[in-house]
């Protein structure tokens, strides 16, 4: 049911899916890499639109920047094309360069026409910066760490918190990291899903608003904002690239909700998906037909995506635990606030 | 103090200028024409940057489109070359023309060289449908009225809620229309002021959320988005074109800390304007200089944006009084619902 | 053949359609209101994508800003929507208002809902300034002018020229005005068709580079380029919105080949439509199919939209007539340049 | 001179600067690494604004993303944040990792508080596919071969053709690469400068279009677009980031010219800075004054931005060598087609 729910925040009004996760979503998996020890806690995590070859079977996707201070790799050409055609990895600002490699070792092995016979392939990795826990200058992730967050991609429940590109994630002045959350959709006589993975490390001490209106002091010495969050929202709803976008933007919103002003320093990604109608790498036919929702019905979209990102966020903040920062302060969980508070 | 404070509804942690209000920025004045008889709820509002020859000394802004439904003029030109050269007029769907024309008018009284030896003047002008108020298809405002809005632009207190543009205009189920905010945002040892002006047509029945966590419900029947906000922020802080751009897309997240998620068919929208360092339409020598806040510090004008954004809506709510809509039901407002459940 | 290839003029490699104008995509309309008189020469060019009901069955379409330095009306809600629901009109910088109007009062006629049971409207108008030859401050234009324009719109030839919103134009400081062209489009063993319609007002006095690298020198006084270019791209291949939005840049390239530098003052926007998948405004089923080209065949639309929008511009040019200018000196036709350089 | 001017070929109207370079740009610098050997043809080129810290003493910048088909590696956040903070790297496709972490290592070298005390830096890196030349899945470029690059930079003249980044890179069918060009732009009393740099891997076969209008058919068999440009243009003129933006989309036109249609494949990005009024990581003040170009000027810049990048590929492709292709067909050079052109 997720975390926040478990602890009695419940966000919004729609109905979450059966796992309340991105995986809800069918055909989507999620698979993390984790290093923490002494001084260390970072990872990777990845996320499949589906598990078969997704360069040869596209799908199709939009970004929207919310602030664009952040490090990410393949965003221009998912914005022009439309396409997501490599898994999406998450990882720490300075691990961007060995997930490109992975992204592009595992592109090659499945389809060595590509960079041959064939045109290259767009990596697709985002990022934030967990130095507030992990020394990011050592740079200790390699593409082989990358390698085992893309193999171990599973259907399923979604392990949250600090985990994956999680490990050394806050938000708000709490651990934070990996959340998911999902909502249904009902569209005529038809049911679809709507899921949200964040990536979460936004968020200034003292500005999270509760779902109940509470504000949650971590009581932690103020500091600008230079978190970051990235939010990738996935669908099976037939939605054309121009509808995705505007999908990917209603994100921002979900984080503006919980008290965010998307600071200055915060690189603030969306990405959005649909696992309908993917796109052929090679077509059989020049013309194709999809299935496109009139917008008349996207309100409903909205809304879902508002939703299941800020639930998200909750469910990383409250599946974290407590961890000692870099500077050697605690740096407290939302749950353990919510546990005195309560 | 603003109508919202006045009825015990604080939004933020930042101090509000003397008058709370657009009109704290100094130079900046507003003006409204109003028509409210049988039927018929519409007007006009104008804000002037500053009170003099704005063709000549054209102000430094930026847009963010937040969702684009809707249909303004003059946002184009502001886009490319980052001036405004009039008044900004707020009006309903179907008086964006009459608008224009009142503009141009306006800027070729005072340079008459405009369309002969030097180019043409950019009119702005933004709108939302009053249609559930005011018969919208009757269109009648003429230029003429738009001129009264623009000539009665006065600095000091701005009358807000059922007035000018915003006399048919709701929110949330609620009445709302005009509505304006301030915040002080200290820099080094100077003060400097950041404020808001909406005109407030957005909202779902039933979606708002209030500051402390309640949720008014105007017990309507519910019906899809179709409103709009127009939020015009103005600040006397240094900005250039591309930090007022980031600072007028943070309306963006004072709308949805409300309850909005953007929805479909609502045109929100928002201008960034700064006073300081004017641009003259023709330069003295090519190159002169200006002054530039560092982005280390637009964090204090992201949050300014943000609250006075939220608390000029809830000051619209707040000032508007009930009205009869056309469907003939009641419009109610939001002080009696707060006097209700108080 | 159009005027350019009837003075000796080619453009590019691909096959032009039967009336080589953008009436040869099947169903588009073109119309001209012109008033030419002492010291006037303005008018208003109406096209029309399909002769039905627009507001009722929208055509999908994306548009390019090239150079925002213009004041159109309708292009943000193009953008978000991504649909045309009223004729596009073409007129001057200071008879937009008019047009707008004129567009509401068609829109209402044909569906009475409009602004009552239904949303607004939203009136897609673009202009240039023919103040070189025009008395545009007069704003002679009326609704009822437009009105005209729109009634007299049909299939068959476009007149060109010194007609409609060209009838004051100049490009490159030759006479230009209203020109098109097209391109056939072979897809697999289909055959579709790119037509492009110009209001063509860009380009400074020598810049011109004709196809065969001659630069053709109208010997006037060289003055800023403060003039504009609209460029309307209709095609009857199915395209989505991302897809028509690439095409509409393309138009860049097309006048960027003539020797534009897309100038500082000059408004350069592109628009592009297709007449398939037609969008209805109200949906019989929440999801329906429609058709999309692949990708990798949209060279072939991008070629075509080069070569059109260049030959369109050339078609203006040959077809214009020497006019007198507001400053008393003579514009000169470039079919007499060719004559003379013949 | 450059190698096209040298051939005879002389594109537009303006005085280029003394070494008809990037580097007559007061502070700019170029460097190569280059690997040729059986089966290899790559390399890295860097383009360094200045000669001291760039991560405090950051340049401000602007991109234009022409067609997004690319993966280049720190565009959004220069897009955000209008500045640029290390040398610009660019490279093979699949070789933008290792130049991240170059970046990445070289701005820790210099200030080791990145990640730790301070936020991270963002590499700046753009690709074009040299696979028709190169053995692009072998990836055999490291991170100490772009720092090769990186400390190799020099001022003065710039190697052109087969070098750095362009060892394998091709144009219109002809052999290309690496080409510079400058333009002086006078400004009242004072003299400045733009300078471009080309990676130069762009153009169908067949399609270019020579100033004098000659199209080199260099009788290869056709193939689809797949290449790219990447184009860099540096200035020493005061220019606000929304200003460069503006310059940077110019380089559009100015490969347009040369018969560019904006291939479906091709990824053609610019990126325009300017080295007046860096800005520093950490501000001394709050508010500080920068200079800038009034608007009315700006036209010279745009002439500039058009000539410089033209000339700047044709003297890629003049000063490029003929080499054999991955495919066992020679790829020719223009200079030789222009020998018996001749």
């Amino acid at each position: 049911m997720g975390a926040a729910r478990q602890l009695g925040l419940n966000t919004g009004r729609l109905k979450p899916g059966p796992g309340n996760s991105i995986t809800d979503v069918p055909g989507v998996l999620v698979g993390h890499w984790t290093r923490i020890e002494d001084g260390v806690a970072t990872g990777v995590t990845a996320i499949k639109p589906h598990d078969g070859n997704l360069f040869q079977s596209k799908v199709r996707a939009a970004v929207e920047v919310i602030n664009g201070f952040g490090k990410s790799a393949g965003l221009m050409q998912l914005a022009e094309l439309g396409t997501i055609e490599t898994p999406i990895l998450l990882t720490n600002t300075f691990s961007v360069a060995p997930c490109i490699e992975a992204l592009i070792e595992e592109a090659i092995a499945a389809n060595p026409e590509i960079g041959r016979t064939t045109g290259t392939v767009n990596s697709l990795v985002c990022e934030c910066n967990d130095g507030a826990i992990n020394d990011i200058q050592a740079r200790l992730i390699t593409p082989q760490n990358a390698q085992i967050a893309l193999e171990s991609a599973h259907h399923g429940p979604v392990e949250q918190g600090n985990i994956g590109a999680g490990a050394g994630m806050t938000s708000f002045g709490f651990k934070a990291g990996i959340g998911s959350a999902s909502r249904l959709i009902a569209i005529g006589e038809e049911n679809f899903t709507l899921g949200a993975l964040v990536l979460s490390n936004f968020g200034r001490a003292g500005d999270l608003i509760l779902p109940d209106g509470r504000r949650p002091d971590p009581k932690i010495p103020p500091r600008p904002e230079s978190g970051s969050i990235i939010i990738v929202l996935g669908t099976n709803l037939p939605l054309e690239e121009r509808q995705l976008g505007r999908v990917a933007r209603r994100a921002g919103a979900g984080i503006a909700r919980l008290g965010s002003f998307w600071g200055h320093g915060s690189g603030d990604v969306s990405i959005a998906f649909t696992t309908a109608d993917p796109k052929p790498h090679k077509p059989c036919l020049p013309i194709s037909t999809i299935s496109r929702l009139h917008d008349d019905y996207i309100d409903h979209v909205f809304e879902a995506a508002v939703e299941a990102t800020a639930e998200a966020v909750l469910n990383a903040l409250c599946a974290a635990k407590s961890v000692m920062g870099r500077n050697g302060r605690k740096i407290p969980a939302l749950r353990d606030w919510l546990g005195q508070a309560g």
